[in-house]
């Protein structure tokens, strides 16, 4: 694997499991035995390599997601599998890494989401067409206005601020974020599947 | 009726119509035949008038608010009126009151929707606590984080960073959410007659 790859996986691997103060560039280039040189060779300093790292982890997100949605029978066990993968995904992230992006690093934080913010439209935006095709979304839904709907309520509710961590439990307001926006649209064969699929 | 009462009147009428800017102390003194220094008597300035204007019409909303629930059959009827009086309260309304309201008045906007949001939270549990007692919604919802759902996304689509006027209408953004909201949370009854009460 090429040497920037390796460092990139590594401080990922790191970050998200301690934060990403606490780790330095030196940290990385002693886990992976090369020279402190040689991580400065391929980033300029670590405000570049978060940049990139995040950049790399958003990439993979949406590879994945896409992975889930082409193996899944139906549109209602795609996001079923999606939301099951996203909170397993949160669960096993230190929320430290995300505080630590909030605070030190807002600007990136905001770069590489609008990067991507086309990107997961389009994608949403495709999951709702798969849903009405199936005959599983009403065909009379607004696409476009929920999918947004949909973004930016999944934007709140990663807002602490807004669902303070100590009163609410990010897993249970996904779900219900979730279960109850595919109800909204769904089809009555939708609904069947729905509480079919989810337990 | 009282000076005092008729000023906060006048004003609401004239601040809603031209937008708060357009509107000074003076031209209410006119509009009601008394003296700029009677005006300046009640009110110290505009900023109190303002402030104290916003608190009368939020409290008049609630006001209203009630009436229509005690007077609708079910949850769904009240949800619906509620949605069909919001729609048309905000398309009598000149937007140049909210622009104004956002730029010159930030604290106030801010002071007075913070004093409502404890009344406005209890006003939507008891909505969809007694929407789970007419067996309308279903009994598994998380009153709590559906309450704070929706209220988010109230607060999202009034954001015109979020959703541009001049891209997304509004009333039909408002539709889409509230009804997508009600099927999300309701039982194969409450979606019947969602199907029913609203055209």
């Amino acid at each position: 694997m090429q040497v920037r790859k390796r460092i990139l996986d590594e401080a990922a691997k790191q970050f998200l499991s301690y934060g990403i103060r606490n780790i330095t560039m030196d940290d990385i280039a002693v886990s992976l035995g090369i020279s402190k040189r040689t991580v400065y060779e391929k980033f300029k300093n670590k405000t570049e390599l978060v940049f990139y790292c995040l950049q790399e982890l958003t990439k993979h997100q949406l590879i994945a997601s896409k992975a889930i949605i082409n193996k899944s029978p139906n549109v209602i066990d795609s996001i079923s599998c999606l939301m099951q993968e996203g909170i397993k995904m949160l669960n096993s992230i230190n929320p430290v890494f995300f505080s630590d992006l909030k605070k030190f690093y807002p600007e990136i934080a905001e770069t590489v989401y609008n990067e991507n913010v086309k990107t997961r439209e389009e994608f949403t935006y495709q999951l709702l067409r798969r849903g009405i095709d199936e005959g599983i979304f009403r065909e009379d839904i607004n696409i476009k206005i929920v999918a947004k709907l949909f973004h930016e309520q999944i934007n709140v509710i990663s807002d602490e601020k807004m669902f303070p961590p100590e009163e609410y439990n990010f897993s249970e307001v996904y779900r219900n974020l979730v279960i109850n926006f595919m109800r909204g649209i769904s089809t009555s064969k939708g609904i069947s599947i729905i509480e079919e699929t989810i337990i």
